[in-house]
């Protein structure tokens, strides 16, 4: 698929951070229209910023008109903040996403069109668009600076799409059974009866509290396995104080 | 629900983004734990990137120890981009927090810890965490902000839990019903008839296209109301011409 984000605002910080946010859940097409500099691509602010999504920047194209920018794009997403009366329908990103790739026919080409950091988006602009994204925010702060809206976008277009693995999973824990459970638990008792915690005679409620306590923390076979070890060397101790 | 937010960085500029990225999912409660400035909180550069998120700054706490900072706090959330062997499951934002409030009993606080931005978290802070969560990021360039992380888990955690409305949804647009829609079509016909566009000897596919396309827009009855306008203009210009 493609993804492009286009945006007419040319702060430098802006854009390096901008480039910074796409690279990071996987997408490069970034067009400017008519950026304040015309070298933004390549200013220090800009790649500092950016730390390291370099490509992202030099793959980058600077052009006059927003038309220029949609070259091949079908679905525009415009990223309001404000709803305008006759434009396109107000969306939250997620419930948008769900609906376009789950259509009969996903479009072919999706731009998302951020406006500049100060003025936003310009009325014509949001008309010819297919549908207004708005990120749901505190209703007494809807600040969003211009990368973390980028930020946010970016990360729930990529889940929709299918997203990335976390970096490496760690293996599944194997949780030992219920009958090494009750044995470890048996084992246990036994050493708290021998280091005089446990009075057998009036156990009270000790034993099913402490099932209830390491069923909850589900243990694996080799916890299992230290906390037996840990009742041997509480009966060994007790044998050691009894000498 | 209380969410905290506590990391032993203090450049200055990040816990600005930070308070801002917090603010604007509605969240307010921010730790720092022995930050490189004293007077982080009052730094320019923090209170400029804070955009306004002055509240968070004002209420946010500095403490020595982590211990200080997760009072009062029952699950602990690493935010960590590599596991640890022996620390806590590795699990994306999403799938935690389903789990986390589908849970038989909730936790009742519940912190997000997040390391600094050049030296990430210390082991010893993960180990003690019970998830480490990670964002999935493209595999070759996970290199996210700290501001943008935050964005990110403050995002995922606000709308686990319900969410924010968009600022205002634009009302629900009627669509016109399927009789409205072919009284459009006949009128249309009828001038496309009177302009010579349609042959009616041979119509070829013309109206059951167009009646695709409506279908396809799915307009409301403002709109077919308008279209009608312009079938009944087509109509008038053609009796004209033909005077």
């Amino acid at each position: 698929e493609r993804s492009r984000r286009a945006g007419p605002d040319g702060h430098a910080g802006n854009v390096g951070g901008v480039a910074r946010a796409m690279k990071v859940m996987g997408f490069d097409d970034l067009v400017l229209v008519q950026p304040r500099w015309a070298n933004v691509l390549r200013r220090e602010e800009t790649i500092q910023r950016a730390s390291g999504a370099n490509d992202v920047l030099a793959n980058a194209r600077i052009v006059d008109t927003l038309d220029e920018a949609l070259e091949g794009m079908s679905h525009l997403c415009a990223t309001a903040m404000t709803p305008r009366d006759f434009g396109p329908p107000t969306r939250t990103p997620r419930e948008h996403f769900d609906g376009l790739l789950g259509a009969a026919e996903p479009p072919q080409g999706v731009a998302f069109l951020f406006g500049s950091e100060r003025f936003g988006m310009r009325n014509e602009d949001v008309y010819r668009c297919h549908v207004a994204l708005s990120i749901p925010t505190a209703p007494d702060f809807g600040s969003l600076n211009l990368a973390a809206a980028v930020q946010l976008i970016a990360y729930d277009w990529r889940l929709a799409l299918g997203g990335f693995a976390p970096p490496a999973v760690v293996a599944q824990r194997p949780q030992a059974d219920a009958k090494a459970l009750s044995g470890m638990l048996d084992h246990l008792e036994q050493a708290l009866v021998a280091v005089d915690f446990l009075d057998p005679t009036a156990p009270k409620k000790l034993m099913p509290r402490l099932n209830q306590l390491f069923n909850r923390a589900a243990p694996s076979d080799e916890e299992v396995h230290i906390l037996r070890g840990v009742a041997k060397a509480m009966l060994q101790a007790a044998q050691k104080a009894k000498r």
